[in-house]
């Protein structure tokens, strides 16, 4: 019958083989190529690898910074793998503080589910820098590998959701990266200026050593 | 003094002109380009031109689809032009959908704020259906350019915030696209299938001609 | 003697391993990447991996739409792959039509060989509509991710070559998407607003169930 | 009516303005980008932006390369700007040639519409040669950036349409890029080992000085 | 003749108007787009555009940190727009340092010309440190957004040329995005860990306030 | 203890396996991608995969060309795999010559590290030829795909640093292209307009038959 040419013919012509023009789903062990992960063969895929349950459960806030970080990147939501784009969510508790960092190379936007927040970043060309305390609806953007934070403005638990324009951002924190490894104190401090004091102290905080 | 050499050495090395290194807020008004808007001199750029405050606001949804779609894309949000994303608030009442539709290159990332959303995409290879019904906190995401639709799953009004891989995604509703111009319903019909019964009762709804 | 100094300089430096910055001939059984499939061994390739015959070969017509595309995709013509495009042939009886159709995130250019065609694409962001008739000769293009159709335009056999603006573009005809997988009639009467008996009886003409 | 507000919610949303995300035809006075040329608002676009009609003319090759090359460009086809593809059209008499040449970073491939051309194109990896004659319906792949050329093959008049992965593709001719110009005879012999007779005798065919 | 007909038939078809297939030297006045700067007539273009003689001189380094840098960006040098890289000249007096920074999204290679220079940057994943101590001729690579640093490891001045996978690499210098601004103290501490008395005495240093 | 919870909390959320935000050191002997090589595992990098010391000795100029190409491209430097940048170093004895060739798809900047180098190439549109003498410290931009050349401009031996916008830029020069392979006689004088003399001797010399 006619119909059944047609649907065999398409069938035939464009269902064959793990094609990439729709989507990618990490296979998370193998190893990595600079443009992702490699793709799960489309018969192994379900709805379960395009959806992600654990941005809708609080992170544990009882740390130093009073605040978490859940990330729904490609390691956590394979799904997006080679999509462009990948969420988190942000807790924090009265206290809490996203510290100073950057995303290697994506940009992100926050948008405010709950509470108040004072957020900043700083341009390189003039090390200016932009702050603004958003409430609940706001959204704010940090433009790709510029220095920002995030701080709770209000006395209350703060909720945010954060977008990336890459599904795999990176996160560099600037005291972990500087005091939170191996790097010598006298090279750090020559490249930091920083006190040699408060980089021993830091060091012991955050569980550096040299 | 020597510290001043070096302030002054590095802000005439770096800080003149309007490099885009970091950000170019766009200019809505003049003449765009395949990569986005042209940039707005940096000295006139405030962080209100990366805050944006209208995903705070419930959209109407007191019309045919029970539901509403508050972009925040590069022509309502400037700051995010040529940083690769963007979001949107969906608002949908208990009757709310969000019809079939595409965005023209760009992966969306929905992360439910309030209530159950039915979400589903259609894989172009073999027309394969991935549906889910999302709870409070849950995210999807839906691959570049195929068709995808949400629906309110409960009898509660749902709220949810959508990140696009683009400042500009676009927005294909497919019964925009058939219904609601002067495409004629002859081309029409012949293209889809479509009764002509179906085409005139639609094309009446959404107010189209031909 | 020198002149051979100098070739085998040359030989050692760069004909050393399978390095990409040529080609990357898709080897189409392994694990695709984001960017493409996996490479090649250069030393595997020979001309005939850059060549495809198939284009030449009128498609099978007798079918529903009277039509019949034969692509040349990178599933087909591993040479492509990596290379940024790709082409495909239409073939168009008398009464053939290429349904309303999109490719997630390529451009396409349509050459006219043979007979006459129309031809049009909808803008997503008016539904404006743009058609043409097309005669031997006339190219058309229809931009990334738009809706688009093609429709015999004279009494006689049509022919045409595509070319995309990918290796491996993607084909989404709404009405297989809509009407030919398992996708329940609720959900796509509520996402489309048809009718139920059109859904249904699309649904039996194209071979879905639900 | 209700669906007067869904009408007018969506039109308000997203028809304002001169937004890129379905396409972007050249205004090719002004002054263009890295990207390509600026958008022209979208109220000043027609279907004809979309269409190209001088392809359907055999190029004039009464010329030294008995052949000629007519483009579908952006400069000629300005609904292509930004939409990474293009075309052109061969003419090659029964002596035709194409003469070895490049573009500059653009893949082509060449589907043959009328008589034999033999083609090839030579790697830059290992010198390797990649040469096939091909028949009306075959298609070949240049990949990106590579010398290939093409010939006439059999004694009658050749027609191919070839299509591009970049809208401004470029043609460097190899002999025009020699010969054709006034660079030092001087330099030229020391960069290409070519005798002075044969720099001295192509500069006076193609016009060159130096 | 024959030879005329074939120089005038390529004239006309490629070398009218201001095609972007070769290159795109800057207008460093106008808007810039995310793309990049717009590009000059190529009539206006000549070959001093893509000459620098910049990097020739040694820089300033009689400053707070003892070394200077002389960027080859788009800013110095127009004729790397679009082109994807850029180089800079780095001169370390015998006691120079170039503090921890980032280039937000650009990669960079360090070649050393002069003296021996110890360079390390730090990974975002598990904050690793990758430092070595480079001699004349070696070159490290140091992946893009990540902070690194480069300090003058001999008695001697030491001079290095750095080349960037963008034409507008940025440069956030961390000392000077924490310091050299108006943040306030309270913020840049509660989002840095670092003791008020470092804070105060750093902005003193580098000019900051707040 | 506070700080623990929070150094193990982003411990386990940001090392674990192997992901390509901040490098993709190459495994060479694994397939390539369209995007570079596949990525090794970080336990196995060090900072010996982003260092090179290749670049540091002089290369071997007694040869036809007296000069010589030593490349720090991804198959000699795997830390720079997807990073979009790499280097070379050429050496260019009294006599010395890098002959007429190009890249395909990648730029490249040259920089003068010793001695005076005559540097040119030729634009695709209107074969304008941009040549310059470079001294020391000088740098010129070839833009991406064109051909160019350097010639040693002074009595002495010059040594140059390039950087390219690509980890593979390959290398393609136009001799061996056309005389260092089997491309039959025929062909080439066809398609080059060359003498069968001078195609016969150059073949001799450059080790080509056919």
């Amino acid at each position: 019958m006619k119909m059944l040419h047609f649907a065999v013919l398409f069938a035939l012509l464009f269902s064959s083989s793990s094609h990439a023009a729709d989507f990618c789903v990490a296979k998370l062990k193998g190893a990595g190529s600079p443009a992702g992960y490699a793709c799960r063969m489309p018969s192994n895929v379900t709805v379960d690898d395009f959806v992600f349950t654990g941005l809708g459960v609080a992170g544990n806030t009882t740390n130093i910074i009073s605040a978490a970080v859940t990330p729904a990147f490609v390691q956590q939501f394979p799904g997006v793998n080679g999509l462009g784009l990948s969420m988190a969510r942000l807790d924090l508790a009265p206290a809490g503080v996203i510290p100073m960092h950057t995303h290697p190379g994506a940009s992100e936007i926050l948008f405010v589910v709950q509470g108040k927040i004072t957020a900043g970043f700083i341009s390189s060309s003039a090390n200016t820098v932009y702050v603004k305390t958003l409430k609940k609806g706001d959204v704010m953007v940090f433009p790709r590998g510029l220095l920002h934070f995030q701080i709770n403005a209000a006395g209350i638990q703060a909720i945010a959701v954060v977008s990336f324009s890459d599904p795999d951002p990176g996160l560099q924190i600037t005291d972990f990266a500087f005091f939170a490894n191996d790097l010598s104190s006298e090279l750090l401090e020559k490249s930091t200026f920083l006190d040699d004091a408060q980089v021993k102290k830091l060091k012991k905080v955050l569980g550096g050593t040299g």
